[in-house]
């Protein structure tokens, strides 16, 4: 249960408390705010706080006095051009605050992405609880056979057992182990800041991470992309949900442009015009290496 | 005049429109909304939103479910420890976004913070107005005859007025010819983008500006410092303004530690202990070199 | 002429005292070191340092203890894969530091790329070089009718010598008082910080630039495009030429994934494939605005 | 045992081929170059390039066509100047690449410093060694009974016996079962990416990491500093011995105005007056709290 009935209350105390305020405002927003959504076993992603939303993306680029925009559709198309052309800087000056549990092997991931703000909690400082990310048995998959780092099947049988089985008491024995090092009674205990280090990588973590729209989007796109790890991956679609409610002109143009869109190389625009003029292209008339076909093929084919 | 009747009318219906929300509001700062405040002779900086407060610098750093305040003096006490043991992250969790009016040579050093999301008036775009940065008499300062980048008494007599006479018909020339070359009676029309590079480097440019607090003290502690240019420095003590209003605790705390603190250095450690043992320690005894030494009189004489 | 008698001795005994070293070394880019490459009329670039090579990238691509590469071919391959994939922290290993001269107004675009490290020559300490940049007649340009941030044909006949007059006298006046305001002969002298806002927009400066190589890239094709302004796109082909001999692996890459490729919507992908079947899709039929299908015929058409 | 045989072969011969380069040479680090410094119980740190010298930092502050340097003692002082000043800059200007080996809760902490460039080896792609950090005896440090966040005693007897079986032991067996899971004798195999998350916080990894020297310094000043965690320390000391022979006049400096310095606040500067005015100032007179007096009285006692 990611979310104990005490932790509940404080999130309902806080959406029972409307205030005025004069800044832009996105309902579809104050929707979602401090709700937990869950995903995974015991994580969620929570929205904070926001900053903005599709009128503030078009005020920031006409730089205006006022409100910037005209109308629906014509704020619409004015962030599409900008999405297409690569104009960023207008989609920065939305930002988004959330409040994320997440396994600490997601974690690692997901910092790698440094134009963002983090405040992690502290197992330096408290001590961790004992909550840890168990596959469900569909997501229990192989190595692949064709990606060094991508997934096959699912496990089956007494294999999938096992591997939960050892998930489990691994991660149950490493907390019981912790607690023991750091409990006081008749002992010294071991400093916090050492014990954690018993700990595996998916015990749960939590941070608050605020970013802005640019680049969340970028995160978005390479973390809900299909050659993401699944486990984050289940973060990043949760968090396009929000989104799509936040600034719905922004993440449309973000899914038509980015999500769905594809990047040609030179050589696969070249082949292109070759097949719209009628010829027959294939991977050794193409010019491309093997692995670039099978990608130009999966855009086209 | 820095602001026009139709602009006035824009910021008015802004400010007459409050809606609710569920984030964290700060009274403080909903004052300040969208009202420009004078800056220079035709500048002026406008607060156009913001996220969080005081008391979201403390939810962050205890990475809570709920507001993550205990009481104010608690919360005081926190800001202050996060600012002496340099925990920035907490601070990164409030950002400001503003509308800022400022003439070109100030942008120019501005814009050397890199942390921040801008979004400026483009002159490739549109067409600049005919207005121009022009010192009052007394802010006319002489070249400094102690510190290359610093200034000295302000000018006086035929020289004050010839520097006056020549900035102003300078730029009013200067956009004449600019106006000029674009306008399209009878004639192609230079383009914009090559037609801005007429205009001198007192023309007002506008941007909206969006930081974090944590990059926007560190903003305010170099440019509302004394050695700072004054051009910048009154926009600095602009912004310190609102920012005081917005999170007083966090404000209060930057007063004491940031702005109004000293960095000493070992050697400079080393001598307070010898004079606070009872030794009459000059220049030549103090193991710095002159500057250090004027500089350390300066914090502890 | 950008580069004196006294600057090109200096350059000169920089280039004739090689020196032993264990890093890694390009052979391509040794051939450039220092060298001032002119553009426009007073500016120039040189490489002033570097890190790395290709084989660099491939290394901490690898993490690995020696050279980290196998072959040419295989590391060139691993390359062209890091680069389709966007996987740029590898590209970040190698890191270039440039010496470059530029107007004001390409320096105000320039400094916009943020993920840079940058030392500007102060004109706050010191007093700039009589030195503007004046078009060549044929890069005088008229403003573009159908684009509001481009450039139409040439400007002729008076009109453009007109433009030409104004830009050449513009400038030397406001040097002349700039000089007038500084200098120091029975007079206070204006501080230096003032009398710079008299100068234009198209005065030079310099500074020092690193940055590496993956937001090299970044900027390279934003700058080097079709779309950016010509004054800022030939530094942009000056650098192009000297990292091609820096990395040629890696822009070989660039130039196939990033200059020469083209970015799809899924709008456009969907067209894409119903033209590939046979159908003859018009912009009414394609679901795009006119500026989308445009854009999309460039790319196919 | 940090370096096989195999890999100190590949650095032994990255050694013994120095190659002409016109760039600026450190010697003082061409001696560290790829050889690896033992940190922990089976990490390291390596140099494997850096870009830039205490030249290349007033050269760059300078601006200049040269080498930009004057004398030795001259740049000292401009180093010492710039450092004091925080013209962090200049520092900007020359980088530092590494190879570092270290437990993953180490690495946790470092990479919160966002503004530099890391390839981290990759466990979806690769497998990771069975190796851990098990902490000497004398490292084996119980909670501080101050500070939340402290370490105190070492602990001793059977609880310390216990505490270094159950690191070993889980260690030990949650590899095993990590080998296991993956193997592929006869099963399907686990895929990587999800394998390595039953591996605790004490397994190494290795990354390439590349900063510049103002960042370092900030990374240095926190890490070496003795509120961090002695198991990052050790590695931020041994990065300090290899800049101390980079870049010594701007390591002395960092030395002198960071690392030995001091920063007080405007209530310690006011105190410190009074007190070398004669009088006694106590934790009830000086308006601080407790644990500021405690600070205050650390710097000046």
């Amino acid at each position: 249960m990611p979310i104990s009935p005490e932790q509940q209350a404080e999130i309902d105390e806080l959406r029972a408390n409307p205030k005025p305020t004069l800044r832009a405002v996105s309902d579809g927003m104050e929707a979602h705010l401090y709700k937990a959504y869950e995903v995974l076993d015991h994580g969620f992603i929570r929205v904070i706080d926001y900053m903005g939303d599709d009128a503030a993306i078009c005020q920031a680029a006409r730089v205006s006095y006022g409100k910037g925009t005209k109308s629906v559709s014509n704020d619409s198309g004015l962030i599409r051009y900008l999405m297409r052309h690569w104009h960023s800087t207008p989609f920065e000056m939305c930002e988004l605050k959330m409040h994320i549990k997440l396994p600490v092997f997601v974690a690692r991931q997901w910092i790698r992405h440094r134009t963002a703000n983090v405040n992690e909690y502290s197992a330096r400082y408290s001590i961790l609880d004992r909550e840890f990310y168990i596959p469900q048995p569909e997501d229990l998959a192989a190595q692949s056979v064709v990606n060094n780092q991508g997934r096959g099947e699912a496990l089956t049988g007494e294999e999938a057992a096992r591997v939960l089985r050892y998930l489990k008491d691994d991660a149950a024995q490493c907390y019981d182990h912790y607690e023991e090092m750091i409990s006081q009674d008749g002992q010294q205990g071991l400093a916090r800041e050492l014990a954690r280090m018993n700990l595996p990588a998916n015990i749960y973590t939590q941070w608050y991470w605020k970013v802005d729209l640019h680049n969340l989007f970028h995160f978005l796109r390479l973390r809900a992309d299909k050659h993401a790890q699944y486990e984050i991956r289940v973060y990043a679609d949760a968090i396009c949900k929000v989104v799509a409610d936040w600034v719905p002109a922004a993440y449309g143009a973000f899914e038509d442009y980015r999500l769905g869109g594809a990047v040609l190389s030179q050589k696969g625009v070249e082949c292109l015009k070759r097949m719209l003029a009628g010829e027959a292209v294939t991977q050794e008339t193409s010019g491309m290496s093997k692995g670039e076909w099978r990608e130009f093929e999966g855009v086209v084919g």
